[in-house]
């Protein structure tokens, strides 16, 4: 790109000064600089977001912002790391002020809310691809890894799952009564931080739900090799979700439905009763391998591909 | 992609056990996780490769894989921070095994050599886009920022310069009697990683030569608020640097070209004594504003884009 058009970019995305002190030195170098205070640990992740792949071209470029930077902090939020600096590589294939002035927006609104520097990044010319990282700090040996369910754990969620998923469908031409809820959890799904760093303390295993909370518990049990059951009756869902199994007999749903990015952790009996977040039992781990789900008397199981085998 | 796919590209990308002990916990959950030694600072960089800007159509896989991870590393060497981890996101058009097997190797390779932990990443479907975030370590205070330059400083680089940008102009169709040297320049440029590690401690600003000395010295100047007078005579130039010239009349060259990834940096007199590492003195920091090259008996003067003047 010219260097005008560098400059414009750079324009949407200053933010001066860094507002985290761990961060010594931000955009305009050949590096950022970075201090993790003693006795952390730096959380690290990175997701890639591609036009007609993850979202529709014309996706409302505020949304996409936002659920670009939501989507790797959730994966923050899932190791009950706190987020405090992220780095972005912008490919785009043209130089649309207006477009990025939203997107921009919808991406700094959240590190805002969180307080969290935009550090570093690249732009380049290309098709329109999209890849944030994210770096947070966890206490050592806080971090809920996905290897640590043991047997006996109880399984719960955070929030309501399938509204994302109801969402999408939503965008698809299903007419839904009240449409607002499903879709502002499509458009701006909001990283569960607070409930990762609430739970570090006295949960086992933990991940975002961005697969649907089949397929992302699965990927639990086999790093901990172990298996589960879940009542599907236990599910947390909402009264829009319900509604649209009831009209469409689609139950499974909320069991195979991306994009919700609430948190799926193990934790003990005992410490489950110290729980202070809004969340819900929906299940147990067990010695004996795969993922059962209690289904109005039926036990279905699932294979190591997940949702693969409903469809 | 299908799983089957996913399960390929890791395959190829699979490096057990961590080497470096910073690494707690690599590829495989929702975050990476690093232990950042007391006394460290964290560096962090990012750049992108985009088919058909950053590299030709059809450009061979190892010299990808080998130049993605170099460039990225050449930005740790210019702040003088030892690399110990990086993340690779990898669009990809199609999952073609053979070309996986290349770039993965010529990628792996580097990573190998500099004994760091490929720790995460993300694997999309989309037009050929490779982006790479790279991590190091450099003692707190010793990080050579651009902003560092002092008048009176002498500017030194390593090794010598153009010969990357003589490589490209080979590739084009330049006949040159000993492309060897020139070629694996361009192909396979070494991030300068000694170097930086051994003139941190003394040196004030650095920055590595990846738009050509001119272009990037200005980085420099800019950002501490400084001019710079450069002698063409000291430059730093090959053999096959030399021939091009004097055939071609196409002097400019070592100033312009960029891809060398050699180190420029600022230093004191009385520091400069102590040097240890092959370098050339081309020049020296000075309070008058702007970049003067002395070429021939005449002084030239660079504006605030650069080589651009030049073309």
């Amino acid at each position: 790109m010219a260097l005008a058009e560098f400059d414009l970019i750079h324009r949407f995305f200053t933010q001066k000064p860094l507002k985290n002190s761990v961060n010594q030195l931000g955009i305009g170098d050949d590096c950022a600089l970075m201090e993790i205070p003693e006795g952390y640990q730096l959380a690290i992740t990175t997701d890639t977001m591609v036009e007609d792949v993850h979202f529709f071209k014309g996706a409302d470029p505020y949304y996409l912002g936002n659920k670009l930077l939501a989507v790797n902090l959730s994966d923050l939020a899932s190791m009950g790391a706190k987020p405090v600096a992220v780095t972005l590589a912008l490919t785009l294939a043209k130089v649309d002020e207006q477009w990025l002035a939203e997107f921009s927006k919808g991406f700094l609104s959240l590190a805002q809310k969180y307080q969290l520097d935009l550090i570093g990044g690249d732009t380049t010319r290309g098709a329109l691809t999209l890849t944030v990282q994210a770096l947070g700090l966890v206490p050592k040996n806080l971090a809920m890894k996905r290897s640590a369910a043991k047997v006996g754990d109880l399984i719960y969620v955070t929030g309501t799952i399938g509204d994302a998923g109801l969402g999408l469908k939503i965008k698809q031409g299903y007419q839904s009564e009240n449409p607002e809820l499903p879709l502002k959890q499509f458009n701006q799904p909001l990283p569960r931080i607070a409930e990762g760093l609430a739970i570090r303390n006295i949960a086992n295993a933990c991940i975002d739900i961005s697969d649907g909370v089949a397929a992302d518990l699965e990927h639990i049990l086999e790093k901990s090799n172990v298996g589960a059951s879940i009542d599907y009756a236990k599910l947390p869902l909402s009264v829009e979700v319900k509604n649209y199994i009831e009209t469409t007999g689609d139950w499974q749903l909320p069991l195979v439905a991306g994009d919700d990015y609430q948190l799926c952790f193990t934790i003990s009996p005992e410490n489950a009763q110290h729980l202070s977040i809004k969340c819900q039992q929906i299940g147990i781990i067990e010695a004996k391998k795969n993922l059962r789900i209690q289904y109005k008397g039926e036990i279905i199981l699932l294979d190591n591909y997940g949702y693969q085998h409903f469809s």
